[in-house]
């Protein structure tokens, strides 16, 4: 039985590039004693995988040269000689660019595709909802008319964290690039304005919708984002910082005035999710209500076949993408 | 009965300089039921005044112009009319740059002037130990066997730091300015190291000074000298912000490269001493018991007579002085 994957054939320099992944045809072993089966059929790019390409120093180990690229994946069940687990079972794991994975069922957990569609899995019920769910509630700790601002407002984190504090009590304020992102933002995802940072100053646009300041910020991207935003944080003001996308090429991306953090105050806390797994059963049972309940929406990009994966990506670092991107595998 | 006083004249663009203050000599109203009059012996100066100087949003109001400079005084009550003190009580207070002042008793503390001196009480023992003492336990937390590193180190807070970190079974590093600053600093405060930012490479001397890495940063200074203490600090490391000197004059300090933050999930939290009153007890009894043992050292720069006050102060922004800056007022 064969099984297509795509490694990681160099490191990128600057700009990610096709040139960077090797497409591979490889030989499945027969599934072993103790052993599952995976057909994957949904595949999840996500921006964290751009920093495992470098080398160095980072919060978790490199992505390895000439191994198939990391990352969630969701599927099903086709062989299983592990009693926990059935042909036929949906299952999410972390099998990375591959058509098929093999499991001893660690990592491996079942789903109930019924409810939330099985895509959902990897995002607003999955790690990008959890990513969401932990830098709202445990960092930046939202009281009921509060304001709470974030960035890539309409990607698949930054979605739900707006969400999540409107279910607070909060007022939901966006920062996304585009009128029809922003649109979406306020129109479907009912956040209460949202700032269009391809077509707005942006600090002026905060300022405006924010008329009592902020004092969540969810930060999924940095630069002179944060700039504009770090001027209208109120005093006390907490920033979860989870992502800095806007440096992620080597771009340098300098925080202009810290004196914005002494003179309000304020507190940033920067976190990985993967280590905040205390909180994962609470946070997805949370966002599986909601999402069954249609009070968290949820737009995905879909990029069909695994030889499309390295330009989803690659358009996904570039913001190309609406909401959560996914690559169909079948 | 005359009094002498500075009052802000005209506000500073860029350094500090002496005609932004004016001397006079004001009429002493006699003093009212309730009241006492109190010769201020100390006036303490802190950088934070620097910031007060300025007009525009900031964590306080501003100075007003043509009055008297804000401060923390210590000192001896002349005459009461008021149960609680008695001529001859010393006494700390928030008189400003004067000689006398007048109060109903409210924010006027008694000190026992014997077993640490009256001086220490705007110290150590004061305003920047219980400073210290706050960003420490209540940011850092450190743990015995971290290190903590803390800038402006010979400083009234920086020095504090250190040493309460030493008592926490932690490394202790400072950064300070000049040989004899850190000879000090090592020698006479029992830190384990001190790095010469005049005269080392920061980041190369800091790798050096912590083997094992930061865990816990007091910042003091920001600048250049944030910008080399980031890449040391380990996962989880905590900073807190007290202070941005290097800012103080309206000089860009910008923090050069904040993926540190992410990379080592680092916490930041600035803090204001002054909304934390409820750890005062506690702070100060502990600060008094380190200081009368010899557990905690301090210096002091001092200036004699109220005139010298302004040059004294623009001194101590430049960082002229070697530890605490006071005014000898008699």
């Amino acid at each position: 039985m064969q099984n297509r994957r795509i490694v990681l054939a160099s490191r990128p320099t600057g700009w990610v590039t096709e040139d960077n992944f090797r497409l591979e045809t490889v030989e499945l072993p027969p599934v072993a004693e103790g052993q599952v089966l995976v057909r994957n059929e949904w595949l999840s790019l996500d921006p964290y995988m751009r920093g495992r390409m470098n080398e160095g120093r980072s919060y978790a180990a490199s992505q390895p040269l000439n191994e198939t690229m990391i990352g969630g994946t969701a599927g099903e069940v086709v062989e299983s000689r592990n009693p926990k687990f059935a042909a036929g079972d949906k299952v999410v794991g972390y099998f990375g660019w591959q058509e098929y994975g093999v499991s001893d069922g660690s990592g491996l957990m079942k789903v109930d595709a019924t409810r939330v569609p099985l895509s959902a899995y990897l995002g607003a019920v999955g790690m990008p909802g959890v990513t969401a769910w932990y830098g709202l509630n445990r960092i930046i700790e939202p009281k009921a008319g509060e304001t709470v601002v974030v960035s890539a407002a309409s990607g698949a984190v930054g979605g739900v964290v707006g969400q999540l504090a409107k279910i607070a009590g909060c007022r939901a304020v966006g920062i996304a690039g585009g009128p029809e992102k922003c649109r979406y933002v306020v129109d479907e995802l009912k956040f209460d304005a949202c700032v269009d940072y391809k077509n707005e100053d942006v600090s002026k646009a905060l300022k405006a919708a924010c008329p009592n300041g902020v004092d969540g910020y969810f930060e999924n991207v940095g630069g002179a984002i944060m700039d504009a935003v770090l001027p209208r944080m109120n005093a006390f003001g907490r920033i979860a910082l989870c992502g800095l996308i806007a440096g992620y090429n080597g771009q340098p991306i300098p925080i202009g005035n810290p004196a914005w953090f002494l003179v309000s105050r304020l507190k940033l806390q920067a976190f990985i999710i993967s280590e905040h797994l205390d909180v994962w059963p609470q946070a997805l049972k949370e966002l599986g209500a909601h999402v069954a309940a249609d009070c968290i929406r949820y737009r995905e990009t879909v990029a069909h076949g695994l030889e499309n994966a390295p330009a989803a990506f690659i358009g996904m670092l570039k913001g190309q993408n609406f909401g959560k991107q996914l690559v169909k595998l079948t």
